[in-house]
């Protein structure tokens, strides 16, 4: 199994999937991505996760009243991370409540509406406290984050 | 098995049941209540429901990110009827979308905040496709409503 | 009549019956629609349900200060099940609001904002406790859900 | 008939019909309120309507999935207000919403949450188009509004 | 002076001014329209109420932080009719709430976002008061909606 | 006249304009206090402004569809502080929408709800750009700030 | 350093910074634009802040959780302004609350979504306190505004 | 430095601090508490995070605008957790905003509102990475409360 496991509940969801796909790439982070729905695969969703017990990390898309993250949550003990979908209802609003105010005793660790790369971030974070290397990509993502901004500052000044 | 199945996420929606329960009792209708979590309790849930698959009406109340109502009702094929919960958050919104905004597929008939009663009418309404005699309680029902309404108004106008 | 009878408030709102209808179909359930404003066409609607009381099922279609499915419910014992339709303000939050919080005592079943689908399985839901054949079709249908999500799985991993 | 028909949807709504009829009172304009519910009582309501033709205005008080200004809108072509009244979601927004958004065609003059004396007020200003010494108290009004604020102010002051 | 006065806050309302001119001028009541801010223009509008004291009906429409309705309600004793006009912020609910929640006293007859077919037809209902062959001609237009609705009924049933 | 003028809108809102009045009392900083409605006594307010055109700091304390910040921004050029005022809906959404979202042209410095204490803070940081004096004692006071937070930083840690 | 400090978040936000900087170029006041991320370049901003110690107004420019207006009023004692900008939930709901939420201490003068002229204008109030000249092309500019509203009103009614 | 810091920007935020002690307490994992102001006392936050570069998991409880975790997050890379606490504005939707719609990259692994025990069950969960006695704990803390359910199950079943 790679080190992150991605799940998205619906192929609609692809879009929020490629940009956590693509940060994790720019670590050098492994995933795996799935397509599993809480609901409609919740066997196959159970069977994943019980035969990668020793998976750390975890991030679930979902969106509207998004059960997702929370019911990964309650099948693993990994970290898991979830990424509310935009929708129409005040523009994801119900698919953000449906992750974040998980009840006492399962935790999810909620990141912005459709925010990806966020997601993928924390997921490294994660997992440089065992992972030593990690925290120098780290470093130097930070630093090209600063420079973009320097760049642009620069640029609109010109 | 009883007609209906109550199933709250917690002993602190109990209030919200005795709601259901009592109007079920007014209308002689047979149920049985549990305490399980959709989370924390998922095997005893499955459990529950597949050893009564015969089962036609499940009310399930829950707040919060209140995934119970949308669990139960992709385990079972039950009408699933979804009691939101009240919380401190914009009154019980995050209960409401959590239930109500369910994904295509996994219906969950959902009645208002706290709601109680209503969920125990929704129960009656359905159960009545098959059984007559409850058609005349519930307009006895609907007529005790009416006369209430007129007997108040007959003393607010003395 | 029909085992199921759709009302929706406005001729603007046949997006959404469409939804209901495409479903109703695949399951080969029966089915009447009729365009009739609660405000409006008040008598006809009246009429309309008062000459048809052994209706068991009835779904209304309406979005704004969506009174219908209320209405509905009031005039008739059925199970009514609300689809509230998405409008600008917050995304339809109008609309679901008018609909799901429906004062104790007249009940209806609401389902997420344009969920025509989900309004139509809670219909089958509803019918399947006196239709046993109707359960049959219900179980190939989630088959069919959960072996889509699977297909959209192995495809995405290649 | 009275001046000014004032209908609540429940008893539990006169807390506010109380702040109309004082606001009444104080203008002596002659007033009848009644409780009936658009829902539980809807031939009651129809039939006081009907018998009541020549009405003006007419003051409804209703909350959550307000139906009944509505309703009454859709009853009479007399000009009709309606006074959202106070819930636990949101602080009343379902009432508001219900009341406000209302679809063409059937309009509702709304004021604000719980908002029973601009109701009266506004009953007043619509009567005022036809009775002239209505408008003389309402200068008067006007004035001693104005003077509770200066003294307010003056008092503050020191 | 007309018997209708209608006032936007800028011409960027127009397009809800026109919904309001089409439907006064199917009913023959006579209006004028003005352009004028509550802020950047408050002595014209101050000037243009001083001077047209009998004005009954006044249709204001304003947006975002729209004072325009309730400051015309405190220049002026008539019947002050707020539309709040649809802005990018959930979809108007700025400009609702600040036409709707108008202090005790100075109240403020509000319709729906964008709604100025319903603001017309409430100016029409209070003209009513007074004119009765107006009367007549909403019964025909309350005719004319039932009957739309009900073609639309007829055509879609086929 | 004073640096600082104060106005609330109804004598309701004094406890807000007491965090104004102790925390200019801080700094020294002389202040005038009045009650004063945008609606109901809009002379007087127009006289009050126009009869100290060189003020430079106005801070408006109202609640609900709180119109007096705008109000005030208009009649002034002064920089004008609006503090919108907690109520039951939705927390004091309405106060703050019907503040901030002032269009074009008539710009309100807005802060918190209830934020008196912020309010008083940018109306002193307004008048440190011609007054040297206050820079120091704001100095003072973020480093007061600063060791409230140490001294609870230890204590809680023992 | 110029009079006012133009600070962005991120170089999507240049559109409201243009509203800003045109706005100002209508007063002749002299300006200076950066983009700088209060997180990802915290040490240049300080810098900034630290070698500017003299600046009066800042406006600073933000979306989603926008922490720059806030961190710019810690590190400065200017009279910073704060612009949320639109975002797709709820229309920049969460830029609003993030910037005008501020807890008690540290002010920022927040304007309404996108509202970059209002921004702008804001500043030219606080540069007003000792910038008589300023005050002359206020007024001018003030005049031209009603003088747009009266041709538009004009052109209207043709 | 412990396991797990946590940081509170006020002291009045150690209602939800002490959740996430006494959560962490349970399963024995060290930690700190700091009261430290993202506003007030930069430079010691700061400070006290540069010299505990090897912190892993770091939770930040704050509410309105609640910028501590985001700050936090900028300024170390550890895994961090906000807290948003419960405001009256909407229940805390400003904190929750101003937390979880974090722009990108700079992540915020956010829970529920006030929810101190989950902040404290993900800091755990990322701890297990690497720390296997932890797994052991976590399982038996989630058989405690699938126990404590249905003991409560029971109970209410009598």
């Amino acid at each position: 199994m790679s080190d992150v496991l991605i799940i998205m509940g619906s192929i609609s969801d692809s879009e929020v999937s490629k940009k956590v796909e693509t940060t994790l790439d720019r670590f050098g982070v492994d995933y795996t991505v799935r397509i599993l729905s809480a609901h409609r695969t919740h066997d196959e969703l159970q069977q994943l996760l019980d035969s990668n017990q020793e998976l750390n990390v975890i991030i679930a898309i979902a969106g509207k009243a998004a059960h997702l993250p929370g019911v990964v949550a309650a099948m693993s003990n990994a970290l898991v991370i979830g990424v509310p979908v935009k929708t129409s209802l005040m523009g994801g609003m119900d698919s953000l409540l449906s992750i974040v105010q998980m009840p006492k005793g399962v935790p999810v660790s909620t990141v912005g509406i459709n925010a990806g790369e966020n997601a993928a971030l924390l997921a490294i974070r994660a997992l440089m406290i065992r992972d030593e290397p990690l925290k120098e990509k780290y470093q130097s993502y930070v630093k090209e984050m600063r420079d973009k901004v320097l760049e642009d500052d620069l640029n609109y000044r010109r």
